[in-house]
């Protein structure tokens, strides 16, 4: 049997990725930029072969527009669909909507980084009269709790057993699945997938708009681990650029 | 209980529309006129207050875009997507690709119109190594047969049955159903649900991006027949032109 792929696609510039905001749940839309990084995206899958069956994605517009617009590009735009709110991004709190350089600046480098980087310690919790809270959205309206603001711990816990019930059993079957998400989610993944530590995942960037491919046998045991990024230069010089976040 | 809502939404200009060929099954993209319509159907849609909690497709591009585009316009991105083959157009046969002013010319307005409007004749059969021909491709490699030629008859056979089975369901449980997809299977459906005469849904004609709304009760009878055009001055104006089509 051939081993199943599981390919990974970071949404592209948001609106709030370029005012520099934190942005969490806040459903913004992506910038002409980042429809271009979703074309590039679905370009590379397409020139490389790597033709998905299925695509997952998160509720958030920014993620299903990426998703939408890279499978066009790749003629793959009929494939099912498959959404779920766990494949969201982390709930950022009390930060959603404030400009991450003026958090910086007021807090400090050390607060910003704990917040951004913290394992298991999330933000303030946002308001539920803030109008950045998600607490009256209707598409969470069959959450027993909505989420207030989340560490990256708290995704792993709502994305990896979703992963491991829904998406990783079509992997191991042998099937080509596209996740299309977030900064965040994506780090959870990665972090079950390649087993990194608590400590080590503050480290990781993932770039954006550049598929990364790992490949899976039937055990669900991956192959190369780290993934292959279908354009490595890029994907390095993007990674670097998410660590930067937060200048000016 | 709320009556459920069925939505039909036909996609509106494709580039085959505009230069005046035969479509079918054939994967044409949509113009910017084509864009611009389903902005505006979705924007009816948020207008009207009729939020779709679920969306079905055809597999062709242009339906698919339609819906994607329509459902981000009425921030209703987030909805379960179904797609599935039995909403595709119908299969033109052997006209796919002809221009439809050269093919009137050539077989005279009778044998046009039969092509076009005949319930039960289809056109001949597209041969296998046409590069219109969609025997190989592989979102259909799960079928038995695929398609050659149809007529709207065989449109309802396919159609219809899926109809009842999958959607009708939800929307005698008081759902609210988008369908977006095309001329040929909207007029089957349309025929089902306002119980049309094979004689009389020739003169049918679905005016495209204008969102027409049945509702119907916990039985699944039509509340009101006929359906609701969000802009019916729109729509008298759309179905007058696609009863036209085939001039120059």
């Amino acid at each position: 049997m051939t081993n199943g792929k599981l390919i990974l696609l970071r949404h592209g510039q948001s609106q709030w990725n370029k005012s520099n905001q934190f942005t969490g749940w806040v459903d913004v839309d992506l910038t002409e930029q980042g429809i271009a990084e979703a074309i590039r995206g679905g370009e590379m899958l397409k020139e490389a072969g790597i033709l998905p069956e299925v695509v997952y994605t998160s509720l958030l517009r920014r993620a299903i527009r990426t998703a939408n617009i890279a499978l066009n590009a790749a003629d793959r735009h009929w494939i099912p669909v498959v959404r779920d709110w766990r494949l969201n991004e982390r709930h950022y709190g009390a930060l959603q909507g404030l400009n991450k350089a003026e958090t910086k600046d007021k807090y400090g480098d050390e607060q910003f980084m704990a917040w951004r980087r913290s394992y298991d310690t999330p933000p303030p919790e946002l308001a539920d009269d803030s109008e950045y809270s998600q607490s009256d959205d209707v598409r969470y309206s069959h959450l027993d709790t909505v989420p207030r603001t989340e560490c990256l711990l708290d995704v792993v816990k709502r994305f990896i057993p979703y992963y491991q019930e829904e998406i990783e059993p079509r992997v191991k079957r042998g099937e080509t699945v596209l996740v299309a998400a977030h900064g965040n989610s994506l780090r959870a993944l990665v972090k079950h997938l390649d087993n990194i530590s608590d400590e080590d995942i503050a480290a990781l960037n993932i770039p954006t708009g550049i598929p990364l491919v790992y490949e899976l046998d039937a055990e669900g045991t991956v192959i190369n681990p780290g993934g292959t990024y279908l354009d490595p230069e890029a994907a390095a010089a993007g990674a670097a650029a998410v660590a930067a976040q937060g200048g000016k």
